[in-house]
């Protein structure tokens, strides 16, 4: 699906922000050990890496230092995985399987699951506040963009609507709203920071990037229920079907497969028009995108 | 045990960050609203505020401006409360009581616990990011204080060591090595935060405060597990007795309850000494040292 270019750009990105990953976590050398076992687990060798991609490429747009991306990229990825952490618990999504291993409580226990998690959350904020290369106010802006999508307002916000709507036939316009905080916030936030780590952009252009931003984030989740339902737990590595099973409701249960599909491409279609107050500098944007929603796992 | 202008100034400044809380929580009239309300349970009218009060007390050395003062106290505060509903639910300590009223999970049910104490930490470093009157470098450096004092390096990381070693008998060393990350490290950012949002201290003043906050969270800690065995849980407001039911280890356990005591005198005894360096402007940190040490609840 994706160019034969863009793939060895996001192969190469996988495997640096890899590096960066292991290096910004703490070694398992440290007491009590456990708890960064648990952390390193939860974090290293597994996902698309989907929102540091994001980063490094609305980075482009603005010629942003490589190390100022490098935070980025990990403190989104951090706030991802620690997301996953808790939604795999037993209380939540009670889930044994998660990029082919087992979740993180199945493998060090629930309570330490539950630390790991906190502790990721709280080191995607500090390596923020140790992004090299930005100006303090540049800084902040970051740590208050990574807050807010990540909150009451945001992320943990959408997740509460999705724990208050098992069983609930929602709307569409509620279930936009629901996945707009609950993935839709981390990515527009992952687009954000990759900016702030630039050169200013022009008004006109911040405008363009958020409309891309949130039709973005739709798409993406529009795609990910329809991988919940095409998809096997094979090629998810994590379990298929569970949405249905859960009685979750997706726009899979809103509009049936098809339309779906259909949906997906006329959101990626909708981002893709904010972008043209841009010029070749927002092609791995472009494509990015592209094959996001277009992805087969 | 507190001095009448002690206790009228510990009165007023709970009354005062209660509202500064209840302005910097989340509204209940957002979506999805059990969210906002759960956080608002965890934080709200409860607690001695032991936290706060230090950040106040530590910013009359540098006459630091209130609004700054009023952030860096409620960020503390609400890692404080997050730690707490997250630490009651039943894969950690289980706990069915604190503050005399039912705990999060038991009120909320756990999934939404889970997610009010993970977005009361975000809240926490976002009330950071809007600090007024605050240069943007001290900002970063208060970020960067209470990520350290509340990560896998900090508190998290103290709470893994207390998981790991429960039916374990810690030697002193490895206990005071807990306390000084499960509650020291929050203890000690609270008053490098009240500073942080003042006028510069000299080097000495730094060192003496540094020294002043070790021994203080210490002290702290070796009070409340004589309290845990002296006081009832009416007056605890919480279960009490339950590190000795839960076996974990305490300076009780590990020392007697005199020897306790005697060592929670000695110890608030030497932060005291480390305070000579300052005038009067440090005499409200002094009684509330004292206070905290020889307090009944």
């Amino acid at each position: 699906m994706a160019s034969p270019e863009l793939s060895r750009w996001m192969q190469a990105s996988g495997q640096h922000i890899e590096q960066v990953l292991d290096r910004l976590l703490p070694s398992v050398a440290e007491a009590p050990g456990t708890l960064q076992q648990a952390m390193r687990y939860a974090v290293l060798q597994g996902g698309k890496r989907m929102r540091p991609l994001l980063v490094y490429a609305a980075g482009e747009l603005g010629q942003a230092p490589q190390a100022a991306l490098d935070h980025a990229a990990a403190a989104v990825e951090l706030i991802h995985a620690y997301s996953l952490v808790h939604d795999d618990l037993p209380c939540m999504d009670n889930d044994v399987l998660r990029r082919g291993k087992p979740t993180v409580h199945v493998q060090f226990g629930e309570a330490m699951a539950l630390l790991a998690g906190d502790a990721l959350q709280t080191l995607a904020f500090e390596v923020l506040t140790i992004a090299p290369e930005m100006k303090p106010s540049a800084q902040l802006q970051m740590l208050h963009v990574l807050a807010q999508a990540s909150g009451a307002a945001g992320m943990a916000g959408g997740q509460a609507i999705d724990l208050d709507s098992v069983g609930v036939a929602l709307p569409q316009a509620q279930l936009e709203q629901m996945h707009a905080r609950k993935t839709g916030a981390l990515l527009a936030a992952s687009i954000r920071l990759g900016v702030l780590c630039g050169t200013e952009l022009s008004p006109q252009q911040q405008v363009g990037l958020a409309v891309f931003a949130r039709h973005l984030g739709l798409a993406f989740q529009v795609a990910d229920d329809v991988l919940d339902v095409a998809a096997d737990t094979a090629t998810l590595g994590k379990t298929a079907g569970k949405d249905a099973q859960a009685n979750k409701p997706t726009y899979v249960a809103l509009m049936g497969l098809e339309e779906a599909r259909a949906y997906a491409a006329h959101l990626l279609q909708q981002a893709l028009q904010a972008l043209e107050c841009f010029g070749p500098e927002a092609e791995r944007l472009r494509q990015l995108a592209g094959y996001s929603v277009h992805r087969t796992y």
